[in-house]
C-alpha cells in the first residue's frame, strides 16, 4: 500500500459526540448559551479533532510550500519567475508578511521547496522537497506525471507528519508561486465544472491583457488536456502545481494524524480540494481562515461547503490568513480552559 | 465651557495626508500593492489618528462599563437583574469572556460601574463612576435627566483620557447591564428612524414572549418619551443607560486624545451612535470590531457607515469582538514594522 493510500485510509472522521461533551462545558460558561458564536464551534471542532474534551491550546506551525509554474511562460502574472525565488529566501530570512503574521501568532514557519526554478542555497533554511525545477505549460499538455503528482502528495504528507510528531496541532498551509493562482483557478474550474471567467482572477495584480491571457490559458489547459473531475489525482497531475499538490499531502497527512488544518486563501484552497476528492472524510479537519477576494476562492469554499472565519479582504497567499485566523481558533479553545462557570462565579444563570 | 463641549471640541479630523504618507510605505514592502486589503487600511488609519507615519504598536485596553435599566422590570431579559452586578465582580476577577480575550489581545481591561443596582465592594477593584443604582423605566418617562447623561458621558470623558494619558493608544468599549439591548434598541429605533420590529432581536436570548415585550417595551419608550431625534443629549436620556452614556463619553475622551476606538457590538454601537451625533468628527477614531447577531447592529453600522472587521456570531458584548478585532490592528501596525521592503529584500517589485 503506498504512503498516499495509507494516509487517506488513517483518517478517521471527528467525533461528533466529543464535540457534545465539549458544548456542554462551554454551556457552563458564563454567558448566555452560543453567545460566543463561531469561537464555541472552533472550540468544539477542535476538539472532536483532538480527541478530547478540553484540548490544551493548538501548537501551531504554518507550512509555506514554493514551486515554479510552466505557465507562467505564458504571461499570466504581473512579477517575473525570478520572483518565486526571491521570496523564499525572504521568508526564511523572516521579512514577509507570513512572518510577521506567524510571529504575532506564535506559530513556527516552515519553508518547503517543492519546485522552486532556481533552487535555494542548501544552507538557507528552506525544507528540500523539491520534484523538479517547475512544472511543464499546461496549455501544451500535463503540468506532470502521475508519478511526479504522488511523490510531491507524499513529500506533504511525510512533512506533515513529521510536525504532528513534533507536537503540532494546528497547521497552517500557505504557498508561494509566480503562476499559481492560474493552475488554482485551472483545478476549480475542473473539480467544480465552473468557467474560465467565473474562476480567474487578477491574482498579484495583472491588467486587463493579463487578465485576458489567464483565461485563455485556463480554457486551452481544459481543452488540451481534457482532465476527468473524477480521476482527482489526474487532474492534479495535469492542472497543479508541485507546491499545490504539497499542500494537498500536507492537509492529508495533517488529518491523518489528528491535526487541525487552517486553510489560507484561494491556491490553499484549490490544495485542500483536490485533498477532499482525493479523501473526503479530511473535511472533518479543515477551517476556512479567510474568504480571499480572488472570484475563485467562492467556488472552492462552496464546493467544501466552507464559511471561512475572517474577510479581511486579503489576496496575498503565503498563508497570511491562516496566521491571523490562528488567534480565533486559539480564542475558542482558551474560552475552554479560562473562564468561569456560572457555579465557579456565584453568577445565576437563566439557561438559556 | 463644560468638559463635554470642550472635548468635541478638541476632537480633529485625522490627517488623510499621513494616512497617504504610510501607504507608501506599504507599497514599498514585499507584497502586491494592497494584497494585505483590511490591515493595510487599519494601518494607514491608525497613523492618521495617532499623527505619525509609522506609529508604535497600539498599547491596549478595554473598558467595560456596567449599569441596571429600569426596564429590565418589564421582563425583557432572560437573565434577572442581580446578574449585573455578578458579572462586574466576575470582571473583576478574571473570570469572563472578555478577561479570556483580552488577555489573549495583551489588552488590560477597566471595569467601570455606571450605576449597578448592588454597588460592588469598595475595593473589589471596580472604577466608581456611579450615577445612580440605575435608569428609572423608560417606558413610563426618561430614563435619567439630562444632568444626569452629562455626567456619566463626562465620567466615561475623564476615564479615556486619564488612559490616553497613561498611554493608551486603542481603546476597546465594552458593556454588561441586564435590559441593555432594550435600551440600545429604543436608541437605534429613535436615531436611525427604524420600527421596533427591525431593531429588536433576542439579545442574551430571550424567548419569543419576552421578544414581544422587548419591542413593547421600545415602542412605549417612544411613544411617552417623544424623543427628538435632533437631540441626541435629550435621546440618550430619555432612552439610554448610564453605561451606554459612559460609553460614549468614552469614546469622545479618547477620539480628543487621538486615541482610536474599538466599537464592540450592537450596545457600543449604539453609544458609538450618540457620541457621533454629539460630534461628528468622532468618526475618523472609530473602528467597527465585529458584525454582531443582533439585528439592529445592522442598522447601527449603517448609520455610521462602518464595516466591521470580524462576523464571528458574537452575541455577547462586554468588549469581546473589540478585544478579538485588536489582534488584526495589531498585524496591520506590525506590518509596517517588521516587514521587509523590495529594496531590503531583492525582490522584483512589479509596481503593481
Amino acid at each position: 500500500m503506498s504512503l498516499l493510500d495509507e494516509t487517506c485510509a488513517r483518517i478517521a472522521i471527528p467525533d461528533p459526540g466529543m464535540a457534545e461533551r465539549t458544548q456542554l462545558l462551554l454551556d457552563a460558561k458564563t454567558k448566555p448559551r452560543r453567545s460566543l458564536g463561531r469561537l464555541e464551534d472552533l472550540a468544539c471542532r477542535f476538539a472532536a479533532i483532538r480527541g478530547e474534551e478540553r484540548p490544551p491550546l493548538p501548537v501551531k506551525a504554518i507550512v509555506v510550500m514554493a514551486a515554479d509554474h510552466g505557465v507562467a511562460a505564458a504571461g499570466v502574472s504581473a512579477y517575473p519567475q525570478e520572483v518565486t525565488a526571491q521570496m523564499v529566501l525572504n521568508f526564511v530570512r523572516g521579512g514577509a508578511a507570513i512572518n510577521v503574521l506567524a510571529r504575532q501568532a506564535g506559530a513556527r514557519v516552515v519553508v518547503a521547496d517543492l519546485g522552486v526554478a532556481t533552487p535555494p542555497p542548501a544552507d538557507a533554511g528552506v525544507r528540500a522537497l523539491r520534484i523538479r525545477g517547475g512544472t511543464d505549460d499546461f496549455t501544451r499538455g500535463p503540468a506532470m506525471t502521475r508519478d511526479e503528482a504522488v511523490r510531491a502528495l507524499e513529500a506533504g504528507i511525510g512533512l506533515a507528519v513529521e510536525l504532528a510528531s513534533e507536537g503540532v496541532t494546528l497547521l497552517g498551509v500557505g504557498e508561494m508561486g509566480i503562476g499559481n493562482t492560474t493552475a488554482a483557478s485551472a483545478l476549480t474550474a475542473c473539480l467544480t465544472d465552473a468557467s474560465p471567467h467565473d474562476v480567474v482572477g487578477p491574482g498579484t495584480g495583472v491588467d486587463a491583457a493579463g487578465l485576458a491571457r489567464k483565461r485563455e490559458a485556463v480554457q486551452r489547459a481544459l481543452e488540451v488536456n481534457r482532465p476527468d473531475a473524477s480521476d482527482p489525482l489526474g487532474v492534479l497531475a495535469c492542472l497543479g502545481g508541485f507546491e499545490i499538490a504539497g499542500l494537498a499531502g500536507a492537509i492529508l497527512g495533517a488529518a491523518s494524524r489528528r491535526v487541525a488544518v487552517l486553510v489560507d486563501g484561494f491556491i490553499s484552497g484549490a490544495a485542500a480540494l483536490v485533498a477532499c476528492r482525493l479523501e473526503p472524510r479530511v473535511a472533518g479537519y479543515l477551517i476556512a481562515a479567510h474568504r480571499s477576494s480572488e472570484p475563485g476562492h467562492e467556488r472552492v469554499l462552496a464546493a467544501m461547503d466552507m464559511r471561512p472565519l475572517l474577510g479581511l479582504e486579503l489576496r496575498l497567499g503565503e498563508g497570511t490568513g491562516a496566521a491571523l485566523a490562528m488567534s480565533v481558533v486559539d480564542a475558542g479553545v482558551r474560552i475552554l480552559h479560562e473562564m468561569a462557570t456560572f457555579a465557579d462565579a456565584g453568577v445565576a444563570d437563566s439557561g438559556r
